[in-house]
This record gives structure tokens, C-alpha cells and sequence, in this order.
């Protein structure tokens, strides 16, 4: 197949498929997600967007009934029953059931699995370039849970769009939080600074990855709250993501980022590229 | 009909209803809603609702394109096929329409509408007595904007009911808010006093009633914030909704209020339940 979606065990092209109006996803955005690349038909860092989904749906007490075993097996499937072994993104959410509209849990209520997979069309590490808007954050103050309530993500994305740039950059006060679907992370004198794990972002596939990474390339890293005017005035700036990995930023605003660390941004996104072929190396294909 | 459901044209019961996977409701929550009474088949207040509807989906640029007066006809045509005139609750929504998974606007999108019809038993104004839990209000800042991005109100209602009550009121630290699915507003030495409209409350229809009604009762009204423990010392405390009209509260956190002012109380829901018949009246009907 050229797309596939999968919902509680029924398969079909993703745009052919429904969910119940009573899925609770629909109304409530009562759920959780993650979406990662395949490559090679190896799903990349699957162990940890588990991790994550796990913690998710806990943090929201969704009755996910599936074992981590079933789910990847579930996943896999998936990921066979396309027609290509080019790179794909899979997504997959969990809402906490079907029932009438009602704020309350249902009762014995059984999650909903959805899950799609397509083709995608990965950015060049070398060559991309972000160009980054601000945008003051005022979401809620659960960003560390992967929900499906993201109007205020989609709002900031559409303005980045709107204004030129592929990224908005959301910052409470000064200081700087994450990206519209992405963390950022700044190069300065040296060293790698990102804002702490807390409730304001997410927690990272990739930003964990990369602060993995650094030392090993001889960067150290800061897990520190930054501020606007140190994001203005960095070395470099790095956009985090699962579906894109690590890219470098041009201008913030419209104003350029120095780009004065390019020797350090290489070897990192050198070694992240190094971890990405090797973990999703065709010979780790499960099926 | 028992219940019914609609979608972009198309009905059946709501249970047997579906919506595409690649609505934005479905995984962004990217949509805002109204729900409201309906008696002997005369929708109560549609004009109010409409307002904010309106209002709401302004606020996102979502590109609903009916008029006014086609959203009204389809409402009506929907409350018509329902084989009752008791109350029922009539629900509705738009979202920024059906497109694959990306947070930027799709491009020449189409809103979509789902609309549902239910039998609903209301709550006495006169005999039912609210229970409420105080929750920390770590929602957007966008409670304005009647969005489906409601995972804190449904975990604060969730709270609420295991804590043997019958709502949640938010605090953003020691100002009072409103309420998981209401608003709050407290009764102290004869005045109504009510959080001001801004980006932390909605703007509910009920609160407004209760506000135009209550200086006709000879109740003065003030639109000012007031904080917890003001909640817990008020002569009364009113919770309004539009699918609950004005209820009062006998307990904040297990704790009695004092529930001094019972003649205000009765003199307020009166008049509002007046207000109610006389505009449901079957005369009104409109079909």
C-alpha cells in the first residue's frame, strides 16, 4: 500500500478511514501520541518513543490495554504491509475510549489504537536550514505529556508559516521553551544548552539523543534554561525533532544567527547521522 | 430518532457515525464547539451561541463557510428528527477540516460540521446542590476560545468525581477562575460577584444571563476577580452552565459553605427559570 491506517484492528488507506464521532479523540482531543521515521522497514528509536507513549498515557490514566510486545508487533505489521523500503513516518495515538461526550471517564472504557504510516521526505542535514519565528507560549502547563491538544501548536506553526519561516520558537516571558513540534537548542562558546526536562516541554527523543552525542564529540552540554537574548546571540542553533533530527537555524525573526560553530554542528549532526544509518541498518530488519 | 448525529450532510444514530481519521479533530483537536439546551424543540439562547461560535472559530481562522441562517436551518432540521419534545442537549462543532497530519493550515481546506441530538435529563435548580473540588488551573491561556483542546477539564471532572463531587473549580494560584465545564461566580453581603471576561474564563452564555438577571432582582453585580478565599467565606456560590442553567454549591473540598443568602439564591433562579420557559415556549417552535 502507498499509505496505510490501522484503527482498534481494521486496515485501510489512511484517507479512506474512520473513527467513531463517539471516540473521545474527536471531541475532547482525549488522548496520546507519538510519531517517529522507518527506515529500511526498522523502526528508528522505537524503545524510547515506547518509553514516552507509556509515560503519556499514564500521566492521563488512558486504559492502554496492549502490551508493549503486541503493540510493537502491531506496529510492524504496519510498517510490512507497505509498498516501499524508502524512509516513512509512523504515527500512532491513543484516546481513552468511545463513549458519549461526557467529561467524566467512561466507565470500563477500552483505549482506541490508531495508527498510520507514509512516505516521507526526510531534510537534508547538511543543506537545510531553519528559519525560526518567536512566538510567546501560552499553552497549558503539561508539555511534557504528548497530547492531542495542540491548537495553540498549529496556530504558531501557521504563523511561522505565514511570516517565511519553518519553525515557530515558543518562549514564556524570556525565556525560551521549545519549538512549535520540535526543541531547540542552542551552541554558545562551546557548549550545548537546553532547557531542563520539565512541564513546559517535551521530552525529546532527539534532544535526549543529541545530548548523548555531544560529549562524545567533544561538546559539552548545559541542561539549563535559556533566555531570548541568549538565543539571539548564539553560536548556533540547533531544531531537534524525530521525523527530522538535528538541523541548524539561520535567522531568528528574521535577524541571522551566527553560525560561527559550523566545525561543531557538523560533527554532531556527522554523528547523529552515524547512529541513524547504523540503528536502522537493513540487516536489524524484524520481519 | 433516539439520538442523532450529523456529519458534513450525512445522519444516523450517533453511535453508528463516523468522521475521517484525517480530521483535524481527531488528531489535533483543531476545532472549537457549542453545546446547549433545547425544549419542546426550541433551541434555548441559539442566537447567544451562535455569537460565540462565531466568535470562536474567528479566533482560529477556521474556515467555516455556512451562514448563519444555513447553520440554524440544519440545527433545527436535526432537532426535528428526534421522535421527542422533552429537553435535550444539542451539540455541535467545526473543525479546520480533513487533510494528512500537518500542523500548518492545510491549503484550500474545508471546515467540517458535526452536530448531535440527545435526551437529557436536567438537573432540579431547586433541589440540586453542587459539590466542588478545588483543581490548580494549568490550562492555555486561551479558555476564551471554546476550543476541543479539553484534557485538563477532563482530568480536573475526573478528579472531582472521585473525590465524591460534582464539579472542579480552577484557581490560577489564589484567583478563582471558573469552572471544569461552568462558570463561578459568588454571592457576598448581596452582590454577585464574577470573574471579568478575559483569556482565563470562558465567555458562557448562562453567566451572562445570570448577570443581566440578577440587578432586576435588585442584585447588584460585580465583574471582578475574587479568590479562593473568597470562594470558601461567600454567602452562596452559583455555578452556571448552559446545559445546567444556575445550580448553587453546598461544599468546596468537603467544606460547608455557609449558604446565607438562600432568598437571592431562589429569587435569581426564578427569574432564570422564567426566562427559560418563556423562551422555549412551544409557540416558538419553529418547524
Amino acid at each position: 500500500m502507498k499509505t496505510i491506517g490501522y484503527y482498534n484492528g481494521e486496515y485501510g488507506p489512511i484517507e479512506e478511514m474512520k473513527v467513531p464521532m463517539n471516540d473521545r479523540a474527536v471531541y475532547f482531543g482525549d488522548g496520546v501520541y507519538e510519531a517517529m521515521l522507518v527506515k529500511n522497514r526498522v523502526i528508528f528509536s522505537l524503545e524510547e518513543h515506547l518509553d514516552r507513549f507509556w509515560r503519556s498515557f499514564q500521566a492521563l490514566r488512558i486504559p492502554f490495554a496492549m502490551s508493549r510486545e503486541e503493540l510493537t508487533a502491531e506496529l510492524y505489521k504496519m510498517v510490512d504491509k507497505m509498498d516501499m523500503d524508502d524512509p516513512m513516518v509512523l504515527y500512532w495515538q491513543t484516546s481513552r475510549g468511545t463513549a458519549p461526550r461526557s467529561h467524566v471517564f467512561p466507565k470500563n472504557g477500552k483505549a482506541n489504537l490508531m495508527i498510520t504510516v507514509k512516505p516521507f521526505a526526510m531534510k537534508n542535514m547538511k543543506t537545510f536550514r531553519h528559519r525560526l519565528l518567536t512566538v510567546e507560549d501560552t499553552r497549558f502547563f503539561h508539555c511534557d505529556i504528548k497530547t492531542l491538544n495542540l491548537v495553540p501548536n498549529v496556530m504558531a506553526a501557521q504563523a511561522a508559516e505565514e511570516a517565511g519561516c519553518t519553525e515557530a520558537v515558543f518562549h514564556r516571558g524570556d525565556r525560551v521553551t521549545e519549538g512549535a513540534h520540535s526543541n531547540v537548542s542552542i551552541l554558545k562558546d562551546g557548549v550545548l544548552k537546553t532547557a531542563p526536562l520539565d512541564n513546559l516541554i517535551l521530552p525529546g527523543v532527539t534532544r535526549k539523543h543529541i545530548l548523548e552525542l555531544a560529549p562524545l564529540c567533544g561538546i559539552p552540554v548545559l541542561e539549563e534554561p535559556f533566555t531570548l537574548e541568549e538565543l539571539m546571540d548564539a553560536d548556533e542553533v540547533l531544531v531537534t525533532r524525530s521525523t527530522a533530527l538535528c538541523l541548524k537555524a539561520e535567522t531568528i525573526d528574521g535577524k541571522p544567527i551566527k553560525q560561527s560553530a559550523p566545525e561543531l554542528v557538523q560533527r554532531l549532526q556527522e554523528a547523529y547521522q552515524e547512529k541513524f544509518e547504523k540503528e536502522t541498518h537493513p540487516s536489524l530488519r524484524k520481519s
